[in-house]
C-alpha cells in the first residue's frame, strides 16, 4: 500500500468547487476520481487539501491517495493527465509516509486573487480574473493589506457555512503588485476560513474606493462584525497558488511556475 | 456621415472565424453586428481587416464601418461593450478619413503562434495555445525561421480555399522568444495567404523534430510545393496581433499590451 500525494492544476470555471456533491454535479473531485479509477483500478477515497467553492481555480491543489495498485509513480501524472479532462491536469506525483494527509499535514496555504484593472474589459481573462474598471493603486492597496497581517480571530472575515471551530488565523504575506493591467494579491497563512480570501479581497476594493477608510481596517477586524467587511469578491479570480508540507523533505511541492491562464 | 475603426479583442474559441456565414454559424461579425445595431440603430456594413479561421483568436482586429449615428465616437467603445459577449471586447474607436478601408488600407499585420511547451499539458492554457510536450529549442527555431524573411512566392505555404490571385508576400519579421514554459512566434508581414502562419508555424515544428531538415528549408520554400512544407499547426495558437495602418497618423492602432490569457 502506497500513500501518494498527487498535485493537481485546474480551470475551475465549469466546476461546483473540488468536494464531490451529490451524483451528477460536476466537481473537480468527481472528474478527478474517474481518471483515478483508469489508472489505479478502482475509485479510493481521495483526501484533499481543501474544499474550493464553485468557480475557483488551482495552480497547485494536493491530494492524497492510498493505493494497492502497482502502478510506477513516475508514471502516474501521464497516466492521469490522459484521462482527466481538458481543464484539470495532474501535475506531480509522490510517494509520502502512510500518516500523510493532504489536508491534516499542511502548515499553510497560498492564495492569490486576480484582478484585470484596465477601463475595458479583457476576454482572455474573463472567468479567470475579477474585471474592475475604475484605477487601482497597488502600493495603497499593498499598505492596507498589511493591516491583516498576523494572528487574529478572523470571524468578521467569514460567511455562514464554513465548519471551523476556532476562527483563529495567521496571515504572514500579504502582497499586492501589479504587471501592467494585472493586479494581484498574495495572501499566505497558516488557514483559511469559509470565503475569507474573498473576503479579504473585497473588503480591500472598497477601501480602494473610499466605501471603508483606510483608518478603519483594524477596527473592522477587531470588531468580528461580517457587515463591517467588504464585499465577498467573485470566486473567479481566486486561486489556490500552493500548499505547504513542512513535513516533507523540500516542502513537498512541484515548483511549475504559472503565469495564466 | 462618419467613417469609424473600431478595434476589438477576442477569444476565437467559441466562433466559426470573424467573416458572417449563414444564419445561426456562430461568427465574430454576426456578433459584432448585434452589438453595432444596438449601438447605432443599424447594421450597416462592416469591412474586417481579415477572416480569421475557426478558433482563431485576435489581440486587435480592426473594422471600418461608415454610419449615421450621432453616437459620441468616444462612447463607442463602452456602449458596444455592454453589448457585445463576454468573449469579445471593443478596445478602441476613432473617427478615420472617408475612403479609410479596414482591410484594404491595411499595409500589413503582426500575428502571434503561442506553444505551452512543457511535458503536462496546462489547462488554463487549453484552447489558448498548442501544447507541446517535447522540448522545443527557441533560439533554433528562431534561426530557422530567419530563412522565411524577405520577399518570396509562398504558394507551398498556403491551403487550398484561399482567395488570393497573387502568392507573393514579403515578411519583415519572424522571431521565436520564450518566457518560461511559453513560446511566441511572432511573425510580420505585408499580408498572409490562406493559412500561411500556421503552416509557417507548423514547418518549424517539423523541422524541430527533424522531420524536416533545417538545411533544406529554403529549398522547400522555393519549391512551391505544398507537399514539402510541414503540418497546418493548430488554430488555438494563432492570434492576430495588430494591423499596420502607415496613412493613419500614429498607426491608429491601441497599443494596448496583451498578455494573456
Amino acid at each position: 500500500m502506497r500513500n501518494l500525494l498527487i498535485t493537481i492544476r485546474y480551470d475551475g470555471r465549469r466546476y461546483r468547487g473540488f468536494q464531490v456533491q451529490a451524483k451528477g454535479v460536476p466537481t473537480v473531485a468527481a472528474a478527478f476520481q474517474d481518471a483515478e479509477e483508469a489508472v489505479f483500478g478502482r475509485r479510493d477515497p481521495i483526501k484533499g487539501c481543501s474544499r474550493t467553492d464553485s468557480g475557483v481555480h488551482a495552480n497547485r491543489f494536493c491530494l492524497s491517495l492510498q493505493t494497492e495498485s502497482r502502478i510506477p509513480t513516475d508514471r502516474v501524472v501521464p497516466a492521469l493527465n490522459v484521462n482527466l479532462p481538458p481543464d484539470i491536469a495532474a501535475i506531480g506525483c509522490r510517494e509520502v509516509p502512510p500518516d500523510f494527509h493532504a489536508r491534516y499535514s499542511a502548515a499553510g496555504k497560498r492564495y492569490l486573487y486576480k484582478i484585470w484593472n484596465d477601463p475595458v474589459r479583457n476576454p482572455f481573462w474573463e472567468g479567470f480574473a475579477l474585471h474592475v474598471p475604475h484605477a487601482l493603486d497597488a502600493d495603497r492597496l499593498h499598505r492596507m493589506a498589511q493591516n491583516f497581517l498576523g494572528t487574529h480571530d478572523f470571524s468578521g472575515f467569514s460567511n455562514a457555512g464554513g465548519s471551523a471551530a476556532n476562527p483563529v488565523r495567521t496571515i504572514t504575506e500579504f502582497a499586492v503588485s501589479r504587471e501592467e493591467e494585472l493586479l494581484v494579491f498574495s495572501v499566505t497563512g497558516n488557514g483559511f476560513l469559509y470565503n475569507m480570501v474573498r473576503i479579504l479581497a473585497g473588503t480591500l476594493l472598497d477601501a480602494a474606493r473610499g466605501g471603508i477608510r483606510e483608518e478603519e481596517l483594524p477596527e473592522i477586524l477587531a470588531s468580528k462584525d461580517r457587515s463591517r467587511a467588504g464585499i465577498t469578491a467573485p470566486a473567479c479570480g481566486l486561486y489556490l497558488d500552493e500548499v505547504f508540507y513542512p513535513c516533507l523533505t523540500g516542502g513537498g511541492l512541484d515548483p511549475a511556475p504559472v503565469r495564466h491562464p
